[in-house]
């Protein structure tokens, strides 16, 4: 019986990403807690803060996807529209958490920076808390949807208080090679052909003008995945290569 | 009259991406160059190396987008299916570039290298291909999807031959504080509405600790640019804040 696969997507919402002007740090992290988890990363977007686009995004993307994760968007400025958002995408009001406001209310500030910060402990009705141990104003959970904040250190520390539940681990196995791509491709589709569980990537690279192909097996059995590297090693050599140990 | 803005979606396409592997490093260089030619990047979607899912996503951006700018899935193994699929979103045909056939055929190599490496040689039928200054197989543009490679250093030489029409370029003025975003919340609002043509965004950072805000404003018009940034600067200075420098 096929084992259940759990999927996710990521959303990345903000226009410094889509600008060029900032670099996205979060997707990454996400992909590798999600995996350790047995959750795939299948999809991610990054969209801009356009109401409209969150909320067709959102309500396409947590019906196609076991989990949808989102950052940025959620502070107390005019251009923080995630929360917002969310709620329409789900078609409730957005409600004061007392429990965030309460973790607000806790570090004094004048009525009017006060008001702006109060912003942030408003969620969708019906949503739940993640908790930010940075002590900052917590994210929430709508759903199959979970919204956390766009500061890489902030989302990863929300991002750990969550459990997901998921399937069986994809582990992976990764050799490279100072070999051209088409060295080993007709090698390399018969030893797929024969291992359809296992997803063999081929990444060429250039390093000091010097092309090579790193090849990654992924896969949830451990010892077809032993097995099938010891065929690309084997390839490797019999194209005349040598096989190069790669940090998994 | 408003000016027509033009505005491209990037694709990257690869398993490795999505798995946390791999930390994509084209879309922050697509989106300056971009817009140093005066087209936005409105979206950016990173997705896996699966038939269905290329095919049916080139053709939802290919309709909402000026431009789509693919990169990944365009060598000679297995994995590598970008060209079949671009060829099946548009309906047409694979067929052998004889162009890109003699670059390709210029390079000895064995007759099963050379099968595999002439792979790289097939493009939709229609295509116009992108240059490859760095000497390889190149690129191609079918419709106003742009095909490039995935390696960063590939993906910018192609990407350097390309010229896109474009709107007039967004610049943007930025200006940082250490102020927390609720700070300057209200007033920040208060500068937007006056100013709908300018794009203010607000990005918390945390560096050694302690917390900021960076300011950054995007628009076309460059006095508007410098009069928001004026009021932006007042603003920080009368929320307690010094005005810092940031490097645009």
């Amino acid at each position: 019986m096929a084992e259940r696969i759990y999927t996710a997507c990521v959303l990345i919402i903000g226009n410094e990403i889509l600008s060029g002007r900032t670099q996205d740090a979060n997707l990454n992290h996400m992909a590798t807690v999600l995996g350790e988890s047995g959750v795939r990363v299948r999809e991610a977007r990054v969209i801009p803060d356009v109401e409209d686009v969150i909320i067709d995004t959102v309500n396409e993307v947590r019906a196609a996807f076991d989990y949808v994760l989102t950052t940025g968007g959620i502070g107390p400025t005019h251009d923080d529209i995630t929360a917002d958002c969310i709620a329409k995408a789900f078609g409730v009001p957005l409600v004061m958490s007392e429990e965030i406001a309460v973790r607000i209310r806790g570090r004094p500030a004048p009525a009017e920076v006060m008001a702006s910060r109060l912003l942030m402990a408003r969620v969708p009705e019906g949503a739940t808390l993640i908790d930010n141990p940075t002590g900052g104003p917590q994210g929430f959970q709508m759903g199959n949807v979970y919204v956390m904040a766009g500061i890489p250190s902030v989302m990863r520390a929300m991002l750990s208080t969550i459990v997901f539940e998921g399937g069986a681990v994809v582990r992976s196995r990764s050799v490279a090679a100072y070999l051209g791509e088409s060295q080993v491709a007709t090698g390399l589709t018969a030893i797929q052909d024969e291992h359809p569980a296992i997803d063999i990537g081929s990444y060429p690279f250039m390093r000091a003008d010097r092309y090579g192909t790193t090849l990654v097996l992924r896969g949830t059995d451990e010892t077809e995945l032993d097995a099938v590297l010891a065929e690309v090693k084997q390839l490797i050599v019999d194209a005349g290569g040598t096989p190069e140990p790669v940090a998994e």
